[in-house]
């Protein structure tokens, strides 16, 4: 691909997850070209679906997660509690809380796509390990699941209005602090 | 006011209240009359206007509050610890993360009725009341303003889906310990 045309797919896939986070799944897919700032022929020729695009921005958020949650299990050994602590900050600098509610309604009625579950168990794995390792150096609880944790993160990162104050960041990363310091033992 | 026809009028204001919350308040109100059980000549002959029927929701939820503080700040005296745990849940009962973003959307771009400003402070000055008497227990850091108390309960107690799953007031009650514990000092 080269690199323009990747540089489409990719502002693409923002402006959609952006667009879909707001206004749910069936959002007009004009509305997400023009925020792309491409056609929407180009649109179409890199998704011939919608559903194309909905997988597209489901494998960008999988993919957003992965790469942190790489980056903290190197980081994590070192400095167990600073690891943590930048890790779940930056779990929540992506925002789940965002694009999550909008898919669950898309995928609640049908059930998820095939390709949804080996993406959520390859996130859900790495994180199990990093709470494990949080838990050994006394960071969280014993009875924390790994699915509390994560839909702890998303409920404090879904924003409360879809236009959000100026100070709505410092309001999520107090709320995060608040979190980390309960999740202790 | 004869007792049926308060009690339509109760049943106009709780439909609403779930309905904007799900919907948002532009929600047809014919879709409220139904919800309520009562034909959309009655909800006309209580609520000439949309703008009513919003005001009798913020004033029902005011209510609400109001309700659940004036019952605690005498608890909180017996028992601080007991007392504050079972405010702060009754608080999240109310789930007012369900209403306000709808509100919030409503007045956000022209702001708030005079209405609302006086009801706010009085349910944020027992609060802040509560507040403190938390703080002088030593259940919760002196940092904490009654501002970032609040709006956590807000996110906290916003579902993370308009179709929410059955185990979502289990999410919330654990998300709410953990940010009961997550206060202290």
């Amino acid at each position: 691909m080269r690199s323009d045309a990747r540089a489409n797919r990719a502002a693409i896939v923002d402006a959609a997850r952006t667009l879909f986070s707001g206004r749910g799944v069936d959002v007009p897919l004009s509305a997400v070209a023009e925020a792309a700032g491409i056609g929407i022929a180009t649109l179409y020729r890199n998704f011939p679906t919608r559903d194309d695009l909905i997988r597209a921005v489901v494998e960008d958020i999988a993919g957003c997660f992965q790469a942190v949650e790489r980056e903290y299990l190197a980081r994590i050994e070192e400095d167990p509690e600073q690891g943590w602590h930048d890790f779940v900050h930056a779990l929540a600098a992506i925002r789940p809380g965002t694009i999550i509610p909008a898919l669950a309604e898309k995928f609640g009625g049908t059930g998820a796509p095939d390709y949804v579950a080996p993406l959520r168990e390859g996130v859900l794995a790495t994180q199990q390990t990093l709470l494990a390792r949080a838990k050994k150096a006394g960071l969280v609880r014993d009875d924390v699941s790994a699915k509390n944790f994560q839909l702890g993160i998303a409920s404090i990162t879904r924003p409360l209005s879809e236009q959000p104050e100026a100070d709505c960041d410092t309001h999520t990363a107090w709320l995060i602090d608040v979190y980390l310091r309960g999740l202790r033992p």
